[in-house]
Formats: structure tokens, sequence, C-alpha cells
């Protein structure tokens, strides 16, 4: 129903449509897999949602996934990602994440209380990590009391695999020297919990940190792949990958209208951006950028719209369509939506 | 793969999800039916994205619908609803609208540039509005310039069934009169070009105006039926009827989390808000609300979201749950996402 015809060129694509650059997606994966091999990186697929992009992580020697969401360890299992995924979330309910467990994948889930312990035994999942609080007002449960939890854990029949903790304060820093101070002091925490637990895994990390956390023995980074503009400051060796690309529909009075908008762009980080030889975003309605031209535009131009954040936009797609230059390589379903 | 089981009350709904509360939904359809009977209400489908609820428009007497996208033609004529549907917006490709129209529905496109209009006959649409900019800088024909765009269009076989024009520049002004004033100003620029178009039909008008357009002869109200808080402040007869569930899953030193966040939320209108009763939100993460609570939570309470957008809220979801109390009384699919 999407479009009339197979679609080869972008030419015709139905808009607003989800369009990765195939180059930078390349680079961008190739680049993080040298930086940390196999299992030193358990991609995040959260801000990606595909399956078919985790395919080429895996192909890229990373076979252990991170997920935020029942749905995404459920539809990585079904497509042949279930080796080792890391479900880095609490859940009250983890019968759908037993079910998983049960039909071969390997389900590991987060716990940070006695209820979530009691919700993980109840579902029939069997291996857990202890979420530790390392100063992100989030999930995870306080340093001091992380080993008492393991044991109560592994009393109740589980297999603690380790710890795990999230310094999401830290990873968006743009000065390097206090994002190094700040990760040493959150994984302090990570460690001086780990040490009470016990258990092999200490997973944490994220883009921004991707280098920097050594502390951790696996780095949980999803945007990279994609790369997000937030971490624009961070000076990244990743490029921009992901744009939404739109058609011009109408043209006023020193204004010009594309059929991108509110629900095609996560919006949290404020409006997206369009090149400067675009021209600069006015404002954005339900189905529409207004902007300002910077050159006068014809009707049926496409534009290239970067959203200001990945991860929410990514869930409003049904589709990534993979492009070199103007022609279609690939099509990568967001297969993972929902919960 | 979304519940285990069949699900019939709250506490079984997979979070987050989105729930409507049915007397509030059947009383804001009502109210405005009682306003607006029969084609002076063109429900716009854009805010709710559902047959099942549009079919509740119907049923309340409303055979005509306003549609943004083409996916939306598509499912609501699909789902028996084509009577009478208005694409209010410009599509520089008509081919599957009219695929639709050739399949027994009626559909009218919006049309504000010779290059709309020739894609409208290209593909193969008979009948159109001129969209007239009133005033909003999005889309549109200078007033001016309408009867010449018309006068064109009949030329090219099209049947012009009169004007559209949105004032979504004046649906939010908190101050009545003003509200009205401005109105009536934009209205006059709709008028003016009616006059040099023709046709029956002068649409115009939402939520904010749907009392005070009274230049219109139809008004495209559509999120009058879930309402948004963006409208709170208009002290309309509409009362909130759309929230996100969701379920908290940690509890942290002053803090908690519950499991809706960035990709259940349309967040141009900032952070959602929560009842004082349960609390106030810190901030939104990918999955997660972290918030101070009011009183002390427990694990697994189950709190109700209001979203600071309805529109982009919805289009994150599968499904609206509508709900009495607890109990779940009907399922609506959000079955017009996409494009």
């Amino acid at each position: 129903m999407t479009t009339v015809g197979p679609v080869t060129t972008l030419d015709e694509l139905t808009t607003p449509a989800l369009i990765v650059d195939a180059s930078a997606l390349d680079h961008n994966i190739a680049t993080m897999s040298a930086a940390l091999p196999g299992a030193r990186l358990r991609p995040h697929v959260k801000a990606t949602k595909s399956t078919a992009l985790a395919k080429r992580q895996r192909d890229a020697g990373h076979t252990n996934f991170t997920c935020a969401t029942v749905r995404e360890v459920e539809v990585m299992a079904a497509a042949g990602l279930g080796d080792d995924l890391l479900l880095a979330n609490e859940v009250m309910d983890a019968r759908r994440l037993g079910a998983v467990a049960a039909s071969g994948a390997r389900v590991t889930i987060a716990i940070d209380s006695a209820e979530t312990l009691k919700a993980a035994v109840d579902g029939g999942v069997r291996e857990c990590v202890i979420d530790v609080n390392v100063g992100l007002p989030r999930c995870g449960i306080a340093p001091e009391r992380a080993g008492a939890l393991a044991d109560d854990a592994r009393a109740a029949g589980l297999s603690v695999r380790g710890v795990m903790g999230y310094e999401g304060h830290v990873v968006g820093n743009p000065d390097r020297a206090a994002r190094v101070a700040q990760c040493e002091t959150a994984m302090e925490l990570l460690l001086r919990a780990h040490k009470d637990v016990g258990g092999d895994l200490v997973s944490a990390g994220g883009t921004g940190t991707y280098d920097i956390n050594t502390w951790a023995n696996e780095i949980q980074a999803g945007s990279y792949s994609l790369m997000d503009t937030a971490y624009d400051k961070l000076e990244l060796p990743f490029k921009q990958a992901l744009f939404v690309l739109s058609t011009v529909i109408s043209i006023g009075d020193g204004f010009a209208v594309c059929d991108a908008g509110l629900k095609s762009l996560g919006m949290d980080h404020g409006n997206p951006s369009l090149s400067p030889e675009v021209g600069e975003v006015w404002f954005c309605s339900d189905e529409h950028i207004t902007y300002g031209p910077a050159a006068t535009p014809t009707l049926g131009d496409r534009v290239r719209v970067t959203p200001a954040h990945v991860d929410p936009t990514v869930a409003y797609h049904e589709t990534m369509w993979v492009v070199e230059g103007d022609t279609i390589v690939d099509e990568m379903p967001v297969d993972m939506r929902g919960w």
C-alpha cells in the first residue's frame, strides 16, 4: 500500500521516508567493530529497531545484543538473533520473556528489586544481571545493596551473570576530560557492586563513552550505527547516516513546505534541521515542515531532513531505505516497534 | 505478540498502552454532534488515525471525513468510510488517490498550485478544493489567485467543489474574543477566494474554533474526540479522553520510574503530565518517565500519563483500548499510521 510499483530510486519513494546512507552506515559499523570487536560490544537495538540492521552488526562479529523492550527480545529471537539477548530494563511481567527463553534463545534480564526478581522467576527467565544505579536517576539498585539482591536471586534459582549500569548522565558531556572523569566515578560504583555480585558481565556504556569506558567489559552502544546529532559536539568518528526524505509540496511568500512533520520526527530534542543550502526550519506541524528556503525551491524537490533525535524518529516509521546516492540498495524493515 | 492471553482488564494490559476513557469519548462525540450535526462537521482523522473511532463519528451522523495523508484516504475507503473523503493536504503524486477514487470512494484533493493541480489530473483524481492561505504560513494559495487556479482546474477537467483554508494560527488563542476576531479576519480571506472559486464547500476550522467559525459551512475538527491538553486553556466542553497507561518498574531515592517514554509520547509540546496525587515528571527517556512521586509508590502500580500532544502520541501506538474504570470494553486499532 505504501508505493505504486517496485521502488528502486529515491524519486519513486513515498515521502516522508527514512533513508540511511549506505556508506555512512558501513563506516559506522566497521569503525565501532574495530574499536570494540566481538563481545566487547553488545549493540543496543533500541535506537534502530531493525533486525536487518542487527544482522549487519552480527556480520561484523557481534552476536550478543541489548534490548529495551520485551517486543525487541521476541523479534530478535524470532529472527535468529537470540544467541545472547540482554533486556537492559526492568519489567513486572516476564512471562513473554520466559516463553522466548523456552523457545531456545538465551535471555538475560535486568533486575533491581525483590519485585523484579520475583517477576523474572515467575515468568520463567533463568538468567539475570543486577542493574546498578551509577548516577542516572532512572532504574538500578544502590551499589551497596546489589550483592544482597544477587544472593536473593541465586537463592531463587536464577543464574546471576554480573552487573549492568548505564552512565546516561555522562554520555552527552561535550568536554571529553569531564566525560572521562564522570565515567570513572560512575564505573567505580558499578565495579564496587560487581565485587559483591560476581559473575562475568560488567555491562555499561553508550555511543558517547564507547572509547572511554574501559571499566566495563561490554559496551551497550546503539546510536553509533545511524548516529544522532546530539552527539555532534563529541567529535566521535561516526557519521550521520539517517535522514527523513521529504518532498516540497507548497511554496509561499518567503517560505516553503515539505511533507515531513511531527509524526515522522522525534521532537524531544527540538526541531529537525536542513542543510544550509536548503534553508532553515521555521516550525513543524503534524505532516509539514515550514522552512525559509536558502534558494528558490521547486515543487517536487526532495529535501533531506536531519532529525534531532534518532531513536524516537525511527519508531514512527515502517522501514528504512538504504541508499547509495539516489539509488536504493536495500530495505531494512523497522520490525521491533511497539511493546 | 503484545499480550499473554485475552485481555479484559487494565491489569492484564502490556504497558505502555493507549487507553481511552469511554464516557469521555462518548461525551465528546455527542457534544460535537449536537453543535455541528451531520455534514456541518467533517471530522479530521489525523489526530486519531483509527477507522474504529471514525465509525463512531459516522454513527453520530457524520459521513464526510478529512484526511491528512494518502494512507488515511486509502484505509478509510477500505473500511467502508469512503462516502466523501477530503485530503486536506497537497501531494505531488496522486496516483494512489486516483486508484481509491476508481474503486468507488469519493475522493477530493486540496490543490494550491499548477503543479498540485497537474498531479491530481495525472493521478486520476476528479474532484478538488482550492486550498487558500488564510494566515498560517503553511499550504494554500494567496486568496487573490484562487479564482484563476479554479479556472485552470476546471479547464483541466476537474470538478472544483469549493475552497478550504485552515486557521491554524488562530485555533489555540486562549482569549476567546481575540480568537473570534482573528477567525473572522482569516475567514474573510477564505470567503473572498470562495467568491472567485465557486462551488458548495467552504471548509475550515478545528477544535479550537468549532463554535466560532460560522463563516465556513463545514468544520474539520479532529482533536475534540480524544482532546488535547493544549486546548485546556480554551474552556471547551470536551474532556480529556486519552491517556498512556504505564507501570511503575523501579523506585529510587526520591524518584520513581514508569515504563512510558519518548517512543510512546509525542514530545513537541513538552513533557507529559501526571495527576498531582501521582507526582511530577522529572524527565523522559526512550522507554521511561522518571518522576517525583507525591506519595510512596508501589512497584507494579499503574500510572495514567497525560500526553502533551495527542496526535503524535497516537501515531506511536498500534491500538487504543477503550475503558470503563478498569474494564476494557472495546479496542480501536490505530490502523491509519504511516504514509
